[in-house]
């Protein structure tokens, strides 16, 4: 099995495609990419459908053109496929601990952020949620996302006082989806890491740190 | 590794428990379970908060006390620590792809039958997502995640119209997430299968006369 075969449809600005190119960076690969123009809404176009029906970024490609879409889906393939550096964790304890604290970040931080630029933004109007179907905007949810986002930044204070890495004490997976938020909380709706969270801004000066977080 | 050390705490009325129920059903396992009562507010108590701080059902706990929240993740240590009849798939490729598609039901249909039901229970006022935290229900949320279980079901047709199960040609997780999701519509917000959709009609009638569903 090498990466040459495989094709990862993402974008740039996408930070579910992020999720995953730290993902591959953490693990020393190297994986073709296909930028998919989501200005210009190419993951609505035939060619992108046909690919992931879904309609959103990113999609890995295998070499028999097996099409993966999800963001754990696709991360879970290349820990099985490529085990060096392993991020899910390396028992069947390890593994299960990982995958809750990793989906927590998501469901609690993640989504809540992608939930109030969503149901903000003049430009997705109509488009409160991604994928192929059209929802309107509620004006309501943007707060309750925001205070569901610091509520998250408190839970991830008072954890990280407790232990290094999300997960435990060695970074994994749960660390690439706590950092992507954290990004993109602070840019997309302004909400930066509040100022007295000590344990969380010495977590993030160390895995922002890593080679992988440029990516 | 036996059984027997284990203990699932879980709620008979809970769809969420309900999943690792048919979960550990399919897998012929038999797992002590402790009811934790939610009309009594159970699981806001200290001694299930100490087990489980986001105070959702199903939790897992191990031999040495570990702690398993969140249904995938008590799916997954299942699935390794007892190999026998695979619900994940048996390589990289078949792995990923029933991952894909375990996500898309639950995001897709399972938790949009729940933040329907959630946001408008007057029973649940103040409540209107599950955890640590209080948030106000947002009643124009109910008529969209209506119109999304009602999309859902639309995809779902399309989809078993091609293929035999959710995943593709075997039974898995997927299948258990999307049986779990239609019941728990028809009973929370009156959303039975649409009249017309054959193929999902030939789909649950199989996926429900399993022994398993019983659990």
């Amino acid at each position: 099995m090498t990466t040459e075969s495989l094709k990862l449809y993402q974008s740039g600005g996408s930070p579910n495609s992020r999720r995953v190119r730290i993902f591959i960076a953490e693990k020393n690969l190297t994986i073709p990419t296909v930028a998919v123009d989501l200005g210009k809404g190419e993951q609505h176009a035939e060619a992108y459908r046909a690919i992931n029906p879904r309609r959103v970024v990113p999609t890995l490609v295998l070499g028999d053109g097996t099409s993966i879409g999800e963001v754990p889906a696709i991360q879970r393939y290349l820990e099985d496929a490529f085990p060096q550096h392993p991020l899910f964790g390396t028992n069947a304890k390890e593994k299960a601990l990982i995958t809750m604290w990793e989906r927590r970040v998501e469901l609690e931080g993640f989504a809540s952020v992608m939930e109030a630029i969503r149901n903000v933004l003049p430009g997705l109007q109509g488009r409160a949620i991604a994928g192929p179907h059209d929802y309107e905007q509620i004006p309501a949810l943007v707060e309750r996302s925001k205070q569901r986002v610091a509520n998250f930044y408190s839970d991830l204070e008072a954890r990280l006082s407790e232990v290094s890495f999300v997960a435990g004490d060695r970074y994994s997976v749960a660390d690439i989806t706590a950092l992507v938020t954290v990004d993109f909380a602070t840019k997309a709706i302004d909400m930066p890491l509040p100022e007295g969270h000590v344990a969380t801004k010495r977590w993030y000066a160390e895995v922002s740190g890593r080679a992988s977080a440029g990516a």
